[in-house]
């Protein structure tokens, strides 16, 4: 009923997270709150290990993507499951080190790594890094040999797919500041200058076609694209390419609209692809690394907020206005997203109201969502806003200079702070 | 040349700012890098100041618009030249604290303040309440009670007006989370519960029409239709309204197609009107207040990236990666907005390709500008976007864990740190 079995309702009625009442966890917690259910990113996590296993023969690991949610806590979680980590920047990686994560597991994405970051991801010992572009590939190479080290790479590729999504979340065309292109015959160019560079050694390919993508099939077209491109590099170069990293992007369910693709069926469609096609080109299969994020987390989370007003607005509409907004999850009034809002002390009334819930900052756009059903509420009451545990707290900021919430975990009932609400002071910390 | 005299062109043939040479403070204070130009703050603030001496007998103050910017050093300065500042949350109220602002020279607005910040503003004696809804003044009333105060308010109120900008930052219409709707009567009503109300005390009326306008007729309009709705309260309460609120939302000049209206010819104008109708009525001349924030820091700024890849698609397009993005300017991204792209070491070469800037995020959508010019560039060189003194550092985000970068104010060629670079560190102090 609502959206995934990590949100249910109890015997008083209330939405639980986790097991958690989420009326309890405002009154404890305060608003507005993000709330994750540790059992459901463990879950998912061993999915997606387990889906490798059962139709990939284990040749292959899932990256968790760690700029869906970047944090010491969630860190821990996906190690413990054995996975491996995407690192975006010097700020991730600094995270994932300071949470224990191990270095040799790490992978460093980024179209735009600078040169501290670079040399901060060899100090540090990162396991593999996701070269973009030639200035990068002849920074890591000149910046290892000053090391004495050879740093372990792939390419990222753009396979020249249309993911059909959303244009800002869209990066496997070759309109994309991402990677090399292959229609153009630049990506063959790069391997062959990684495979003329002596501290570096070119392990694998990477591409990713975009974000929240509900078909199986252009993932399967890229896994064909990418396995072609490792036969073509065998044969002109000789070299063979060991690794293939299909990147991330699948679908969750926000809404009652949207109809993911089960992710272990992914794994086995994307797996027959790549069995056939590789004895088709008569290659090794390669050794696979997936990068789900959103999957891991976003139906795992969900925020809470107390409303402040409600403003009916005769003929017009009903805004409902509540203590966050575009500072904790600005997915609307970037993108146009779609959430379910739920009453949390009355998950399953009946709607009786069409209305548009309003944030609190000094702008007409900061809204959550606009035109949504909504049973009778008002001030002081709790409102949940389901599957915000993917690009919310990673995405949220100070304006208003309105601190960013904390964010609590949950686990078979019991919660647990995994980040503390900013405070006032951490809003002038740096103010001279 | 450069959009305002705050830049220019030194004796290198560097980009200038407040006399400061860009590369040099690129150099000093690192990349991504904000700079503002502390002279023409103060020049702004004077003008606004100047413009209600000379064209409404002095009878009104300018307050700061703080969301557009806020932090310390800039409360400091708006407080030495005189003006009184405008918050829209506890955060903004408690940076202006910490500078030592004046709590009486203080208006707290905010469509949805909390019951937590209410009595933090009674507390600290902020001196004016700008009052969004009924819930609000309830609370507000109630709260003053139990501390034995009057606190003076405005109320907000929507006059109805189309102010001919972006959608998401229009404000004045009657579908608005923002206040009060006059054609709907709501307003009145308002009037009279407030002045049935013994602990607040209605000082005022407050209307905002939106945000970067470049007419000065809707903002006459809003002035017609506010004094008229005080004549209006007069004649069926009695009540005399003492002070009319104008709001802010004045242009200013991002590119060249720009035309902002010089600021002084709005209050020429405005007070023209306002004297008009209020004799016309029969009303005496309200005390006014205008809320410049934008038309103050905005154009007084500029962001300084250094490149890091340039990536030429044969028939698609040029990406210029840069080592900033909606990270510190989310602008383009939720708006689309316009900025001026200039090479700080060579702002008056002529441009010799059309490039898009890309932000370092692992987002397609995380562009500074599309489709400007610029003359041949390389990794290392240094960008400056101009005019990103307002809604930029405030908008700022930690997407991708990228840290905030450092704020400096320059004086007469003279470079101070006002807003510290954010650290690895800082990202992970709330983490538990």
């Amino acid at each position: 009923m609502f959206l995934s079995d990590t949100f249910s309702v109890n015997e008083r009625g209330h939405l639980t997270v986790g097991g958690c009442d989420t009326i309890d966890l405002a009154g404890e917690f305060g608003t507005p709150l993000y709330v994750l259910d540790e059992n459901k990113i463990r879950s998912t996590c061993r999915m997606y290990q387990d889906s490798i296993q059962q139709y990939y023969h284990g040749k292959g690991c899932a990256l968790y993507a760690s700029k869906t949610f970047s944090c010491k806590e969630i860190c821990r979680i996906v190690q413990q499951e054995g996975l491996g980590l995407d690192v975006v920047s010097g700020g991730e990686l600094y995270t994932a080190l300071e949470a224990g994560f191990p270095p040799e597991r790490i992978h460093f994405h980024g179209s735009n790594k600078t040169a501290h970051e670079i040399q901060f991801a060899l100090d540090a010992g990162v396991g593999h890094f996701v070269v973009d572009n030639l200035t990068e590939l002849h920074t890591l190479d000149a910046m290892a040999r000053q090391m004495g080290k050879t740093a372990d790479i792939s390419l990222r590729i753009k396979p020249g797919i249309d993911a059909h999504t959303h244009e800002a979340v869209m990066t496997g065309q070759i309109d994309s500041k991402f990677g090399f292109a292959l229609e153009t015959g630049e990506a063959l160019e790069a391997v062959r200058a990684a495979i003329a560079l002596q501290n570096v050694c070119l392990k694998g390919l990477h591409n990713h076609i975009g974000s929240q993508i509900f078909d199986v099939a252009p993932f399967q077209e890229a896994a064909r694209v990418m396995t072609n491109f490792i036969a073509q590099i065998k044969k002109e170069t000789g070299t063979a390419i060991e690794e293939l990293n299909l990147g991330g992007g699948f679908g969750i369910k926000y809404t009652e609209n949207d109809q993911p693709v089960p992710y272990d069926a992914y794994m086995r469609e994307i797996s027959q692809t790549i069995f056939q096609n590789c004895e088709d080109l008569g290659i090794e299969i390669p050794y696979i690394y997936m990068e789900p994020g959103r999957s891991i987390v976003g139906e795992a989370g969900l925020t809470l907020y107390q409303i402040g007003s409600v403003k009916h607005i005769p003929n017009v509409r009903t805004y409902v206005s509540v203590d966050g907004g575009m500072t904790d999850n600005p997915r609307y009034a970037l993108y146009g997203s779609e959430y379910t809002v739920l009453a949390a002390a009355q998950p399953d009334a009946p709607a009786t109201q069409t209305v548009t819930i309003a944030g609190r900052c000094c702008e007409s756009g900061d809204l959550i969502q606009e035109h949504i059903p909504l049973p009778q509420v008002q001030p002081g009451d709790i409102l949940a806003v389901l599957c915000t545990g993917a690009y919310n707290y990673s995405m949220a900021s100070n304006y208003n200079r309105v601190p960013r919430p904390a964010v609590v975990m949950v686990r078979d009932g019991v919660p647990r702070l995994a980040i503390r609400r900013e405070s006032y002071e951490d809003l002038v910390r740096n103010d001279v």
